[in-house]
């Protein structure tokens, strides 16, 4: 029997936690993966070394490696200077990740991203494939409510004014070419998953790359989009489904989602008012299902139970969620949906 | 049959040179290491990090390792800020080493250096032992001949005041124990190799770590010394082969050395002419086989034929030296020793 052909799309923690359970079922799988980050570890090596961004691809690495403890340890290990007086990303190696340096390393040494994730791909005894959405110099650029105009996606985060005026649109800063085997894996798919991830800082970018979006458009892929659990101050604040779909499919051809993966389950008060304190009232994303959609919607309890411990040394722990999509329970609601392949809404219980 | 043991003492490039050759004959090597080193990348390591220093084992390990030689390249690259305006040391990645960046996050992720060094083992196939002759934290100090005194085995290569003033003595700042598997390997060897190495930075430290000297004394095993090709100015200034013999044997006893291997073939004028301009005059190590000297000699051509190519960023490229010797006849050279098994001095031709 042939293997079901999956493309995920996206970046970031949210590409890791579906890619580490989708690895236990038998698919065939393309990760095409967002380029555009500028912040933190990545940030800096960008601008220090002139190389791609490694951090997304490295996360989504380790989510499809069946290398040692000790590597993923490795791969996810973060330099933390002694003292640590916050002397912050100025000095040295304070902050940075080993597995973005490898990354980085195996591109010098190889004379390309591609050629290096190549290496890192056998060191690392990875499952399915790793795509750079594109391997061109990729940056965001950011219009707010007020017109502002912020450079780098690491603003995203950053800069107040995001979350007190508000993002109109985001766009590439200048056009940039996708990876052809993004392209061609998008053509083949069966498949198509987009998200979850930060709408801005990770689903986005891929889909504003040149050639992405008229790939989904025309490929006969399934697309299932994969709603994330809570919004973000200033970028989608009160976005519902439907907000994320729209903005989606202004791209990508009205219609052109399936099936909308979604959470139903409440996280715990505690949680919940922990992320509000951080994001504002109503930052829990709901699905009402008004109007006429055409997408049907696979909904269930997706949540991860565990808590998310802080990573020593992770200068970015502020903007990470802490209500997680949980990786096995994702991939089940992805795996019902692939092997019924009827077009029909359920529940997952 | 039994594998003969040979336990080598040394650091840094010499006792790469040394490995990369022996390892291609059936010997059970033991590689102690000097962990002195306080300069370049290891130097940053150690005060941001609060690790151990890894550049000499690194080399140690690449040398004795049988991984791919993606592996060895990775093991060797040096990060170079684009643009490089000679930001130097003070900014972020620029001159560090991935391999012993790698080292320092096994330290940390294992959580010491030891049990660090066991993972990167797993990693690059190494064969034979490579064994940190301590693992407390160990500095050196420097004495001139005015009386002055010098913090740190770096100063060797920065201070001008060395070249000016001249070495007196050098120690460690404070008494540090010998790793208990570098006094076992002694005990046991067949043979124990001093060098080849940079006398003060390679050799004496290994000789000054408590127990070290004694277990030596104590051995069965046959020592040879592996005499340095060059001279240093105000470090090893003059010194003629008796005169290396005369400063080891002061710490491991007089006559204890059993062999000097010896390179008696001249290296192209160019090249000494290169090397005086920079070290002055008389800085190849000759031997004067004056006195009453117990060792016998093993002399003959020794010499690396191949340019030694700068690497790109390595900012110690002035203090590494370039009349180097050759691994293969440094090898054969200790191999017709540890075969013939007789007490008496040769040429090699």
């Amino acid at each position: 029997m042939n293997k079901k052909k999956i493309v995920t799309i996206g970046g970031g923690t949210g590409s890791f936690t579906l890619l580490s359970g989708l690895k236990n079922y038998q698919y065939d799988i393309g990760a095409i993966i967002t380029m555009a980050d500028d912040g933190g570890s990545t940030g800096k090596l960008r601008d220090e070394l002139g190389v791609l961004p490694p951090g997304d691809i490295r996360q989504c690495l380790v989510a499809l490696s069946d290398a040692s403890d000790e590597w993923r340890a490795l791969m996810n290990y973060r330099f933390s200077a002694q003292g640590g007086q916050g002397s912050g990303w100025d000095s040295g190696l304070d902050g940075h990740n080993f597995g973005n340096l490898l990354l980085s390393a195996l591109e010098k040494i190889n004379g390309g991203f591609s050629q290096g994730l190549k290496e890192a791909v056998k060191i690392l005894n990875v499952y399915g494939e790793v795509i750079p959405v594109s391997t061109d110099d990729m940056r965001l650029t950011i219009k707010l409510n007020n017109g502002k105009i912020l450079a780098g996606e690491k603003e995203l985060d950053d800069n107040e004014d995001v979350r007190e005026v508000g993002i109109h649109k985001v766009q590439l800063s200048k056009r940039v070419c996708a990876n052809k085997k993004a392209i061609e894996k998008i053509k083949k798919a069966n498949f198509i998953i987009i998200g979850p991830g930060d709408h801005y800082g990770s689903i986005m970018p891929n889909l504003l790359v040149g050639g992405i979006k008229n790939a989904i458009k025309t490929s006969k892929a399934r697309v299932i989009f994969v709603a994330p659990l809570t919004n973000k101050k200033g970028q989608t604040q009160n976005f519902d489904v439907g907000d994320y779909i729209v903005s989606i499919e202004e791209l990508i051809g009205k219609g052109r989602i399936d099936f909308v993966v979604y959470n139903s389950k409440k996280p715990h008060k505690s949680m919940i008012e922990k992320y509000e304190k951080q994001e504002g009232k109503n930052s829990l994303v709901v699905c009402n299902k008004k109007g006429n959609r055409k997408y049907k919607i696979v909904s269930g309890d997706l949540l991860r139970k565990e808590k998310i411990t802080k990573i020593n040394g992770d200068k970015l722990a502020h903007t990470r969620a802490f209500i997680r999509h949980d990786s096995d329970k994702l991939a089940r609601a992805i795996a019902l949906i692939t092997e019924y392949n009827e077009y029909k809404s359920f529940t997952i219980l």
